[in-house]
């Protein structure tokens, strides 16, 4: 199944009682806490969450008792008196986070409190990406990461795939790049694992992760956009996921921005944005090869600044059509900050004065220096991490009540 | 001022007191109900807002003490016993709307409870649109309208405007197709009446009016495309207003759709949508004069019913651009609804074949046919029907807060 961040739970414990209700509130805030922002102790969680002490031991007991935190003293105590225990997230809570690539699989072991535990990357065997293949290559990497750790326990996969993922069940509605339609991925993946898995779009997790995490921290209206073979779009509009009636809203790279253009996009159009800014069209331009994904782009750049003519010709073509892009995303949405993911963030580190030269000139009402363009935090990362909150949102908004669930198989049967 | 509806108001006698807040949120309540659904018992009322008959009762009275609702007996007494009181919305509080468009100038009376009491329209003077006779001719027409019905209080004057607001202050940052840059319209606007003026962007108040009361009553992810001759896009993302970071987000007119193409658009670009789905397009396309309006638009459908060749071809020609953006706006939003409002009503009503084909064709993940696609039920009209609502919205949010403002003329120094 694919949750939105943010969304409550469905909580199968739900009485209706206040009181109830309240304690499952304090606990999602004391643990997203610890999640987000590393070790805190009870004195400085008494003030930030504005509960009184016993309230604070008796949550931070519960957590314990759950195995989600634990309790130490200080590094250093600096004064006499009782000191303030400290609380922490125990990383032998884990989650894998998964990003099925165009051209790879990523696998990465994540703990409560953010550190990647481990992390493994695989190129998908030439011709074959197609989905039963790509299910059995994932399922033995996850399996290969949680083997290496039997001393973790794994609450949930979480997958990014490069397309449109149905809200309700996780099905895989259209990946052009994968040449996937309609494939219920998801409920496959889960059932050959026998685990629970989360499966969203890259560029969905990809804000997720930068939002949380990463290079748009503190922003409420961000927009995302994952460049690789495609080019995916994940936005934040007054704090709130862009999601559409579906879940398919944020496709970005399906932008017509050239109504001449002949070179057909795999989603059947001709003139698509990603056609223009995607890597293929830079390494074809560059005269390369397509396919050769991020180290190809790389490669390019370096060939410009080692004074290849081609390649220099092809990185200002493609940068233009990346400031066309951006022109379009902050006409419609207005952002405080872009953050360019994927290939996208060489790009902009490689040719931004190209790309801000087209943007200033184009852009409408917000001047291009009102919006913050920023390369990811993450990189290539963004979509995995992203993927690993995805597991991690549930557990956060209601501790108990998931862990009940993993721990009566009632979330592994899905 | 510009405000969004929905957001809270700043009320200057917020205690801080839970009970003052209870009773503030249930007049809001109350108020909204008979607003936007009519005159109700209070016997109903009870029912649908969850509360008991003596705290409806008492709201009932304070909403009447100051003069927003009547109270009377019910048409028909059905059976013995006390009949329960029906409430309905007092008409004499009044806003007045105005529509600045491209070509014309409307300014209407509209009462609490949405009846149009009287409306007024006047074309521009021919070059007469910079903003000095703009506010001077809207300012003559509101005083016009007021003066007809001196039985009425006015409680704020509305005002749509084709272009980008900044929603801090309501000063118009660029309308291109009046030709504003950075005009502190809705400040001098209000210095010259006297009155408070809230001032939006046309879609967004499109939006707004469809959404409270016309083609998308009950919907949440809903998007409102009018087109005169640019085209302007609102939309509700969840429910929420799409405003962006500083208040210009849905300048989809502007998407570059064309990358051939040569005609200007009036934003200093080439190959913006509006140029190609937009009125003048088609009426040049049509061998008429750019500038004919909505009547022009209506004249070459007309024309090309009766057999005219080249209105045939140019409205074909157009319909395919206007498939090509509701393509963009499907795969950016995945929206539940598209409201065609302005000359994009009269276009889907006559070539909607034509459009939906296109829409068939390019769409990537949601099948058009998931995506209901209507006219707008205010057809022209929605802008100032918005800016009538966004000056209810905040009587709406706090209405003794309001009008206890609008008494003390704090309102009015505005």
């Amino acid at each position: 199944m694919t949750r939105r961040p943010g969304s409550p739970p469905t909580s199968p414990t739900k009485t209706g009682l206040g009181q109830e209700e309240l304690r499952r509130n304090n606990l999602s805030a004391l643990l997203t806490r610890v999640h987000l922002h590393g070790a805190i102790s009870r004195a400085s969680l008494t003030r930030e969450l504005g509960l009184n002490r016993s309230t604070i031991g008796a949550l931070a007991a519960e957590l314990e008792d759950l195995g989600l935190v634990s309790e130490r003293l200080p590094d250093a105590v600096r004064r006499s008196g009782r000191p303030s225990l400290v609380l922490e997230a125990r990383r032998d809570n884990t989650v894998v986070g998964v990003d099925i690539g165009v051209d790879r699989i990523v696998t990465a072991l994540v703990a409560l409190g953010g550190e990647v535990l481990l992390q493994r990357q695989r190129p998908h065997a030439p011709g074959e990406h197609d989905v039963e293949h790509v299910i059995e290559s994932a399922a033995q990497m996850i399996e290969e990461v949680l083997a290496a750790r039997p001393d973790v326990r794994c609450l949930g996969v979480g997958v990014s795939v490069p397309g449109a993922v149905r809200e309700a069940d996780g099905l895989v509605r259209f990946a052009p790049n994968l040449g996937w339609v309609d494939q219920p991925f998801t409920e496959k993946l889960s059932h050959r694992l026998g685990r629970p898995v989360f499966t969203a779009n890259d560029a969905d997790l990809g804000v997720l992760a930068e939002h949380l995490r990463g290079a748009a921290v503190g922003y409420s209206d961000v927009a995302y956009l994952n460049g690789s073979v495609g080019i995916g779009g994940g936005f934040l509009v007054g704090g709130v996921p862009l999601s559409g009636a579906r879940g398919y809203a944020g496709e970005v790279g399906h932008l017509l921005v050239d109504g001449a253009a002949t070179e057909p996009c795999r989603c059947g159009n001709v003139g698509c944005w990603e056609t223009k800014a995607g890597e293929n069209h830079l390494l074809v331009a560059a005269g390369r090869l397509p396919g050769g994904g991020p180290d190809g782009v790389a490669e390019v750049i370096a060939a410009a600044a080692a004074g290849d003519q081609r390649a220099t010709e092809a990185l200002e073509q493609v940068a233009e059509w990346i400031g066309v892009g951006l022109r379009a995303v902050i006409n419609i949405f207005d952002p405080e900050i872009i953050v360019l993911g994927g290939s996208l963030a060489a790009l902009w580190r490689s040719r931004q004065a190209v790309i801000e030269s087209v943007v200033d000139r184009w852009t409408l009402m917000t001047p291009r220096r009102d919006v913050l363009i920023r390369s990811s935090a993450f990189g290539l990362d963004s979509p995995w991490r992203g993927a690993a909150e995805l597991v991690f949102a549930p557990l956060l908004a209601d501790p108990a009540g998931v862990l009940d669930r993993v721990a009566s198989g009632a979330v592994a049967a899905r």
